[in-house]
């Protein structure tokens, strides 16, 4: 028996209604596997700032910081035009979480399930065999200017000489670089042993060095091998060749738009999970956030069509990762492939000759499984 | 008759292939129309350096400014490990020639043809109706770092106090993203009066400021309808709902990783053509540089393997925007389709019951038509 505590933090749009699907998922582990898990839940994003007035809360931190593991859901946006404001800033919170508890690498498994190869918009012929994960860095990069206003690190809108002018500004350290690369290649050691590190070596200088870096961890580990590849080229790559890649490594924003990418390879993006790593152990792991790709989703929110695949998969991510339940974890990913095998679909992958059902149903034929 | 000069830069790996393909076209329109094209050619990139010391001579560089247009074939990468050093690099040569003529605005089309479908890793059924036309603005954000080195816009591997680190700076001025919306709204009113503007302002200050532009710019052209987008969501649906995309503008990296995404719409990168357009005018319309946007392909180059139909399309482009022969742009292009049509293939687009052909062949089919 393993006892855990575990922070649910719904969020915005769809984040709610997915997060009690991966939680019911989680306590049909429980129950069948005979584990406790303690659930606090919290508000995060637009809910927190109508709520409490900030996008997290410290106190909610400090319940964060007591967990094995976070589930998160997803947070809104502001609306246009509140952009430039003063004010909290829903996405504040992700990246308060990210950086403050050091979750400097994100995982984010693509793995097309057959039964959903008519989902994807992609030909079968070029899904078959691709099962990639990906490792984006999370805690460094183009993203954190406007958060922590460092010296010498600018992200703002400003009045220069010849008018208005916005710079934001890309910074990585070699430690920051290595400690992501190292993970990629000690993940590439229980899979396929292939790292794919993407850069855009040919302008960026932080790429330039992130390629030296990669070049002196790789030498650490040859029975792993990695290529080097253009963001344009793997871009174009992960939707031609998808079966040729195994752990793909790259930086923060350039793994934001790839991730999502990939995840048409899987028909919807509902289907993705992740989880946001740092170095603290837990009892069964590490510690770390765990959290479907997709959005809040707002304009389907609230109506029971949102996928909670993604989150229930998160949820089997957290087992394994932050609590060591390995066992477990695989039994979620089973139910999640044995219910997708029998036709079931939210509206996101329906398709003709598919059973069409809501978020909830969804929810609750992964749970029996279980 | 038209009277017209055009420099050919042919540059490196399959380049010199392409661009003769694409030379022996305008050739052929030369003859066919009566016109007159002095041609001048010059070398770039390896080449360059490999002859001349310099990604690109002074001496080239004038008389690329007292033609009227460019005609580009693609440009080398150092090999590995050279990238730190301090010697000439190729991709200086690209960067200098958008830089100092003002190319801000690089159009890049892309609509799959039919006969092609099967040669995409899409599904023909999302490929239906696609016809998009990328602005990619090309004389900013984090690319001039390296090449400039202005102060307050950093692009280097320095040494810190806590170890070596590594920064890029993500500059835009207001008029720097005014001028490249501007162009996208006017375009879109030649087609189907569609705007998406791409960009990450959930993170990034000079995204914000991108958007505030494109608001007003919006706000002259109540005929044109717009949306925004982020950039991980456009990548995904690139290849989820092509057929909703009109005109795509956005900052120079985005750009660059969207359009080689998108390039698999069309089933090969060889097939996408490319114009860089700034404000200077010709005797028939504005000066610019044309390329297609497949790179040097070192692996394949000088076998007679590359598809030059990019390279031809450019010319076509060329034709077009800086010479204002429009009725030859269009023939050219419809030569193109009539050959593709005819179940024509480069390597690249080889697939069961196509005539794959070498790349001296594809072009002679090509010329032979126009
Ligand atoms: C909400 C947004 C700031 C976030 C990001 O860009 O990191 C999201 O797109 C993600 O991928 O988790
Ligand atoms: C060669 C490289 C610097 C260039 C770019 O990134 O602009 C190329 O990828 C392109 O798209 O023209």
């Amino acid at each position: 028996m393993s006892a855990a505590t575990i922070t649910v933090l719904p969020g915005d749009g769809v984040g709610p209604e997915v997060t009690a699907q991966a939680l019911a998922v989680l306590r049909a582990v429980e129950e069948t596997y005979g584990h406790r898990f303690t659930v606090h839940k919290r508000r995060v994003g637009l809910d927190a700032i109508a709520a409490e007035g900030v996008a997290i809360s410290d106190s909610t931190f400090e319940i964060c910081g007591q967990s094995d593991a976070i589930l998160f859901g997803a947070i809104g946006s502001l609306p246009p035009g509140a952009d430039r404001g003063v004010g909290p800033r829903p996405e504040e919170a992700l990246f308060r979480l990210r950086k403050e508890f050091g979750f400097f690498a994100n995982l984010r498994p693509v793995r097309p399930f057959e039964a959903l190869y008519g989902a994807s918009s992609l030909k079968p012929e070029h899904l078959k065999g691709a099962d990639l994960l990906f490792v984006r860095e999370l805690s460094a990069g183009l993203y954190y200017g406007r958060l922590e206003s460092v010296p010498g690190k600018p992200s703002e809108i400003r009045r220069a000489p010849h008018g208005t002018e916005a710079v934001d500004t890309l910074l990585y350290t070699e430690e920051e670089i290595e400690r992501v690369v190292r993970a990629a290649f000690e993940i590439a050691l229980l899979r396929e042993r292939k790292v794919t590190s993407v850069d855009k070596a040919n302008v960026l200088s932080s790429s330039v060095l992130w390629r030296e870096v990669v070049e002196r961890v790789a030498a650490e580990h040859p029975t792993v091998t990695y290529e080097h590849m253009l963001v344009d080229a793997c871009a174009m790559r992960l939707i031609r060749t998808p079966s040729e890649f195994d752990v793909v490594v790259t930086e923060n924003l350039f793994g934001d738009i790839l991730t999502d990418e990939a995840s048409m390879l899987t028909g919807s993006i509902g289907m993705l999970p992740s989880a946001s790593l740092g170095t603290r152990r837990t009892a069964g792991g590490t510690f770390g956030l765990y959290e479907p790709i997709h959005g809040s989703a707002p304009d389907i929110a609230g109506r029971d069509r949102a996928n909670p695949v993604g989150a229930v998969l998160s949820g089997a991510l957290l087992l394994r990762h932050s609590l060591g339940l390995t066992r477990e974890a695989a039994a979620v990913e089973e139910a999640v492939e044995a219910v997708i095998g029998e036709g079931l679909r939210t509206p996101d992958l329906a398709e003709p000759g598919s059973t069409v059902v809501g978020t909830r149903e969804m929810g609750r034929r992964i749970t029996d499984r279980v």
